[in-house]
C-alpha cells in the first residue's frame, strides 16, 4: 500500500478486494481493518457500518470497472460490434486467477439483495451505467443501420443479463473462458437480428400471454 | 408443515426457503433448528455442518425445478421456440412476491462460489442439468432446420447466461417482469440466427483474438 493513502482510503481498498474474494457476509469489520491495519476506532470514525463502507466501495468499483472496461471498450472510434466484443474480452481477463471470482456488483446483489436494500439500490444504480454504455453504443448502430432503434434498450438490457450470467457461470464452472464465448455468441446473435423479420420460423408463436 | 414430516425433511424443507429468501451467511444453524422446530443436538445427528445440509437443499430444489418449470415448459410435444418461451414465463412467475428472490442456485454460486467448493460444484451439477434441457430442445430445433447442429451447445450456454443474468437484474431490481422481458428478445434473437450469415454488417470484424 502507498504510504500516503488515508486509513480511509485503505479501508475502501481491502473492502474492494476481500469482499469481491470472498464474500459481503464473510468479511468482517474486524478483517477490514487488520488488512488495512487500522483500529477498529478509526473504522467507526469514517463509517457507521460496514454497510457504508461497502457503498463506498461499490463506488471505487465503478470507477475501476469504467476507466478499466468501459471507457476503453465503448470508444466511439471503434464500430459498435467492435466495442461489444472488446468489453466481454476486457471483462474476461479480469477474472483469469486462482479463483474466478465474477462481478462485484453481481456478486453483491445476489448474495444481500434481499437483505440491505441500500447496497441492491447502489448495485441498480451502477447496472443503470452498464446499461449508458451498452445503449450508446446500439444507438450508434441503429444510426448506422444495424438496428432497429426501437429494440436499443431491451437489446442493451439483454446484453447486459448474458454478460452478468456469463460472469456468474465462470465464477460456478471456475473458468473465465465462457465469458468470452458468450460475448461471441451475444455478437453473433445480434447480428443475425436484423435479419428477424426474415426468420420467423424459430420465432415464438406467442409473444406475451398478455399482449 | 405436515406432522409425518420427519425432522430431516423439515431442515432440508426450512433451508431451502431461508437461504433463498436471505442468503447461506445470513443463515444460522439456529435459525434453521427454529425454524424446524428441531434441537440443535438433533441436527448433527443428521447433517455435520450447514454446508452438508444445503447440498440437500440444493437437490430439493433442483427437484422442484425441474418438477414445476423445465418438464412442464421442455414438453417434447411443443415447438422447440415455444418450450424456451414458456420456460422464462414460469421462472418469472415463481419470482413474484413482495421481494424478488432470484436463483436459489445463481444466488448460492455468486455468495459462497469461492469459499464452499462443494457447493460450488453442485450448482454447476444443476446448471449441466439446466442445460441439458435447453440442448435437447435445441438440438430439435436444429433438426426442424432452425439452427445450426453446430450451434447448439454454444447457444444453450448463451441462454443460460441469460437466464441467469435475468433472474440477477430483477433481484437487483426487485422487479420480475424483465425476466419474461429477457426471455422474449432471447427468442427474437435466436429468431435471427438463422440468417447470420446474410446479416454481417453487424458481426464483430475479429472474432476472438486467439484464433
Amino acid at each position: 500500500m502507498p504510504r500516503t493513502s488515508s486509513a480511509r482510503e485503505r479501508l475502501i481498498d481491502r473492502a474492494c478486494q476481500l469482499v469481491h474474494t470472498r464474500s459481503y457476509a464473510a468479511t468482517s469489520v474486524e478483517d477490514l481493518c487488520l488488512a488495512a491495519g487500522v483500529q477498529k476506532g478509526s473504522f467507526y470514525h469514517f463509517f457507521t457500518a460496514k454497510q457504508e463502507l461497502m457503498l463506498a466501495a461499490i463506488d471505487r468499483q465503478w470507477a475501476t470497472a469504467r476507466a478499466e472496461i468501459l471507457e476503453p471498450a465503448f470508444s466511439p472510434d471503434l464500430p459498435p460490434p467492435e466495442r461489444f466484443s472488446r468489453f466481454f474480452r476486457l471483462a474476461a481477463a479480469r477474472q483469469r486467477g486462482e479463483l474466478v471470482r465474477g462481478c462485484p456488483f453481481g456478486n453483491l446483489a445476489a448474495e444481500v439483495g434481499t437483505l440491505e436494500p441500500s447496497i441492491r439500490k447502489r448495485v441498480d444504480e451502477v447496472f443503470d451505467g452498464y446499461l449508458g454504455y451498452f445503449e450508446a453504443a446500439l444507438s450508434d448502430a441503429a444510426n448506422a443501420g444495424m438496428l432497429d432503434p426501437a429494440d436499443v434498450k431491451v437489446t442493451a438490457a439483454v446484453v447486459l443479463a448474458s454478460f452478468q450470467g456469463a460472469l456468474l457461470l465462470a465464477k460456478t464452472r471456475n473458468d473465465p473462458t465462457l465469458i468470452e464465448q458468450v460475448g461471441d455468441q451475444v455478437m453473433r446473435l445480434l447480428a443475425g437480428r436484423q435479419s428477424v423479420t426474415q426468420a420467423s420460423s424459430f420465432a415464438p408463436s406467442r409473444r406475451r400471454p398478455s399482449q
